[in-house]
C-alpha cells in the first residue's frame, strides 16, 4: 500500500477502505508518513468530504492509534457509563454543574476534558482556578474515585488517542480544521478512546462556537450520532444556542463562582429570569445523561429529580466531594442568607482591577457577541493563543444585564476585571464591538429575551 | 501576510492576489514555508482550480524565483526568438528535426530540454547517446553558439525556475501532478524564464502523454495560450496524437539514429506513407516556428522551405554542424545509395540482443499502446523510473508495421534490441499488451492508417 495512492484515490473522490484509513492513521501517528503527505489528503478530505463508511473507519483508527481508557472495572449494576462532550464556546461552565448533579442522583461519571485555545475555554482550565485542584491525577486512581465517590473530572490524556492530537496539530497549521467531518471523527474517536458506553453531546451554535449556522451544527451533531450509530455505541446531541456567552460569567475562577453559586439556588432564584439559559442547558443535558445512563427514562420526571438535587444542596455536596478529592483547597464559612455553614473552594480569583462597562445609548441589548467576548479574554490573558500560553485564572467578565434587558445610557452592561491596563486596553476594542444596543419596540424585546436556548435534539 | 490564510483562500474557492501567489512562491522556494503547507495548498489548488489572473500570476512568480536566461545579446535584425516545447511523449524525437530545420532557414533557437521520467523521453537523453555531445555548457557559451551557428540545444538549468523543479517535486509525492492548471504554470514559467520572445508548444494527447483525451488536452493548450497572452508573449498550440508512439522507433540512439534518416530523406522517401505521423508534425511545427519567427508569413510556403531544406541537405549540415559545435563525435562515411560522402555522429549505440516480435494472428493493427511501450522502455533501462536512475542509451524498439496496417500470423511487427535478458523478460508484457490485432474490415483499415496526428491548432 502507497500513501500516494491513497492520497490520489481520496482526490478522485473515491471512497478508500479501512485498511487504507488504517494504514494512513497508524503510518502517520509512528512518523512513517511525512506531515506534507498528510496535509495534501487531509485537504482532499476536507473538500471531497467522506462517506459515514469512512468517517466510522476513521474515527476508530484514531481511537484504536494508543491505548484507550479501560472503565471495565467500574460496576455497571444495570446502568451505563456516559460521556458528555461540548463543542466548546464562551461561558460554557455546563459540566461543571451537570456532572455533580447527575454523580448525587447515582450516575458514574468518569470524565477528561480539554484545555482552552483561542476563544473557546476549556474544563480542565477552570478547574485549576481552584487553588490545589489536580486534573492530571493518575487514570487508575481517577477510576478508583468514580468507584468511590462517582465521578472524577480530569484533563485529557496525553496517551490517549495520540493520531488526533498529531492531526489536530497539522490541520492547525493548514487550514483543514473547519471540516464537519474532520471534527466529528476527531471528537468521536476521543470519546470511544475514554471508554464510555453511550455518548452524549452538547453541540454549540453561534458566533462564539466552532459551527456558525443551525445548519452546520445539525449536520456535524447528525455527522456524529451517525458514526455512533455505526460503532454500535449510543450518541445523542443537544445543540444549543452559543450566540452570547451562556450565563452570567466569563472568566476561569468567575465561572467557577457562578456554578458555586447556580448549585446553591433556592426555588425561587432557581427559576429565576437571570438563570434561565444556563438554567435550560443544564437540565435538559442532565436529564438526558439520567435517560441515557438508564436512571430515568422520562426526561420531565428527571428534570424534577435535578431541581431536587439542586435544592437539596446534594448536588453542591457532590461538588466538594469532588474537589476534595482531587486536592482542591476547601474553607468553612458560614453564610448568613441560607442560614447554615458551608464548605467552599479556594478560588485563584485575585485581580486589582475592575471596571464596569456602561451603556452608550438607551434601548434594549440586541446581541452580545460571544466570539468578541471570548476574544476580550484571550486579550485579557484569561484563554490561550497558543497551547503552552499561561493563562490568567482570575480575569473575566461578569454580565449585568443580558439579550433582551432594556438599559438606559450608562447603566453597567458588565464589570471587567483584569490585571493588567494594558492588557485591558486591547481586550476594551472588543467589549465595545460586542455589545449591540438598539431601539426596538416591546414584542422584539420579549422576542430576544425569550428566543430558544435548546435549538434541537438529535 | 500568512500562508495559513493563503490556504484557507484558495480552499474557501477565493481568488488570491498577486502578492499573495509571489508570497507563497518566494516562501516556499527560500523554505521559509514548510511542505506541509505548500502540498495542502496545492491540493486546494488542484481541487479548486485557478482563475486566469492567478495562472498569470503564478507562472511570472515561477519564472521570476531565480535566474532568467538573457537572450538580449542575440541580434533579432526584425525576427523574432521562439522557444518550442512539447508536453513529451513515446518516440518524440521532433525537436531534434524542427531546430535543424529551422535554424538552417535562418530562425535563430536556443533551446533547453528536459530528461526522461517514467514513460516520457527527453531530448536531453537523445542527444547524449551520441558520443561526446555535452548539454550541458555554460549558458553563455550557448548564447555565443546561436550567434555563430543559429541552433543550440541544452539541457534545461538547474539555476531556471528552481520553485518549479522543487513544487514538481512535492507535487510528484503528494498526487497534485495531474492538475491542468499546475502543468499549466510549470510548462509556462520554465518557458518564460528561458527568455524567448514567443513560445511554441506541441500539447500531445493519448495514453502515452500527460493528457489523455482530446477535451483535457485542448484545455491545457488554452490554459497556456491564454496565459501567455496575458503575459503579452504570443504564444501558439498545436494539439498532435500520441496514441501509438511517434515514428519508427522509441529509445535514445535508435531515435537519433530515425533523426539522421529523416534528415537524409530525399523526395520520394520524405513523402512516403512510412514517415507519414513523423513529418506530418514535423512540418506543421517547423512551419508554425518560421512564422512566429518572422521569417515567414504562409504556412503553405513555409512547408516547401522546409521540403527544399531537407532534401538539399541544408537541415542535415546544419545539425551536423550543432552535434560537433557541442562536442559529438564525427565520422565520414560513402554513403552508396545517394553517391556522396556525409559526416554522421558517433552513437552509443552498442546493444547485445535483437528479437522480432511476432504477430500472434492475421488481421489490422488496431492500436499500438504508446504508454505499454513507454513502459516496456524503462524495463529494458532504456527510462527512468527515478530522476536519478542511470539509463541505457542503445536499447529500445523499431517498429515495421504500424496502426492500420494488415500483418499476417507470424510477421514481425517490431524488432526489440536489449541489453538484458532479465529486463526484455519484464518488458515483454507491456510489448505484448501493447500492440492488439484485429479483424477489421478495408474501410477501417484504411480509417486507421489515414487519422489524423494534427488534432488542433490553438
Amino acid at each position: 500500500m502507497r500513501m500516494y495512492d491513497i492520497i490520489e484515490k481520496k482526490r478522485d473522490k473515491k471512497e478508500l477502505t479501512k485498511e487504507e484509513i488504517e494504514f494512513f492513521v497508524q503510518g502517520y501517528s509512528k512518523g512513517d508518513i511525512p506531515d506534507y503527505q498528510a496535509s495534501a489528503l487531509l485537504m482532499a478530505i476536507f473538500l471531497n468530504k467522506m462517506t459515514s463508511e469512512e468517517l466510522v473507519n476513521l474515527t476508530f483508527a484514531m481511537a484504536n492509534s494508543s491505548k484507550r481508557l479501560d472503565l471495565s472495572q467500574i460496576n455497571r449494576e444495570g446502568k451505563y457509563i456516559v460521556d458528555k462532550h461540548s463543542t466548546g464556546g464562551v461561558g460554557d461552565k455546563v459540566t461543571l454543574i451537570v456532572l455533580p448533579i447527575v454523580a448525587s442522583l447515582g450516575v458514574d461519571v468518569c470524565k477528561m476534558s480539554g484545555r482552552g485555545l483561542g476563544i473557546t475555554g476549556g474544563t480542565a482550565d477552570k478547574l485549576e482556578s481552584i487553588v490545589g485542584y489536580d486534573v492530571d491525577i493518575p487514570l487508575e486512581r481517577a477510576i478508583n474515585q468514580v468507584k468511590d465517590i462517582g465521578v472524577c473530572l480530569i484533563s485529557q490524556s496525553k496517551d490517549i488517542a495520540i493520531a488526533d492530537k498529531k492531526m489536530y496539530a497539522l490541520r492547525d497549521t493548514t487550514a483543514t480544521v473547519e471540516s464537519i467531518d474532520l471534527i466529528a471523527s476527531s471528537i468521536m474517536s476521543k470519546k470511544i478512546a475514554s471508554g464510555a458506553d453511550k455518548i452524549l453531546l452538547d453541540v454549540t451554535v453561534g458566533s462564539g462556537a466552532f459551527m456558525k449556522t443551525l445548519e452546520d451544527a445539525k449536520k456535524l451533531a447528525s455527522t456524529m450520532v451517525n458514526i455512533g450509530k455505526l460503532a454500535n455505541i449510543e450518541t445523542r446531541a443537544i445543540i444549543t444556542s452559543m450566540s452570547e456567552p451562556l450565563g452570567r460569567s466569563v472568566g476561569n475562577a468567575l465561572e467557577v463562582k457562578e456554578v458555586i453559586s447556580f448549585l446553591l439556588s433556592d426555588d425561587e432564584t432557581l427559576f429565576s429570569d437571570s438563570l434561565k439559559d444556563l438554567r435550560e442547558v443544564v437540565f435538559m443535558i442532565s436529564a438526558y445523561m439520567i435517560k441515557m445512563a438508564g436512571c430515568g427514562d422520562d426526561i420531565e420526571e428527571n428534570k424534577i429529580k435535578i431541581k431536587e438535587a439542586i435544592t437539596s444542596k446534594a448536588a453542591y455536596d457532590k461538588f466538594i466531594e469532588l474537589v476534595k478529592a482531587q486536592g482542591g483547597h476547601i474553607y468553612n464559612v458560614y453564610m448568613d442568607w441560607i442560614g447554615m455553614s458551608l464548605d467552599m473552594p479556594v478560588l485563584k480569583d485575585k485581580a486589582k482591577y475592575l471596571k464596569e462597562i456602561k451603556a452608550q445609548s438607551t434601548g434594549t441589548v440586541v446581541s452580545i457577541d460571544s466570539k468578541k467576548i471570548g476574544e476580550a479574554l484571550v486579550c485579557l490573558g484569561g484563554g490561550r493563543n497558543k497551547t503552552d500560553d499561561i493563562i490568567d485564572p482570575a480575569v473575566g467578565f461578569e454580565f449585568i444585564k443580558k439579550v433582551g434587558d432594556k438599559v438606559n445610557e450608562g447603566d453597567t452592561i458588565l464589570t471587567c476585571i483584569y490585571n493588567d491596563k494594558e492588557k485591558f486596553a486591547q481586550a476594551f476594542d472588543y467589549i465595545e464591538d460586542a455589545i449591540y444596543i438598539n431601539k426596538v419596540n416591546d414584542e422584539i424585546s420579549k422576542g430576544l429575551k425569550e428566543k430558544p436556548i435548546i435549538l434541537d435534539i438529535i
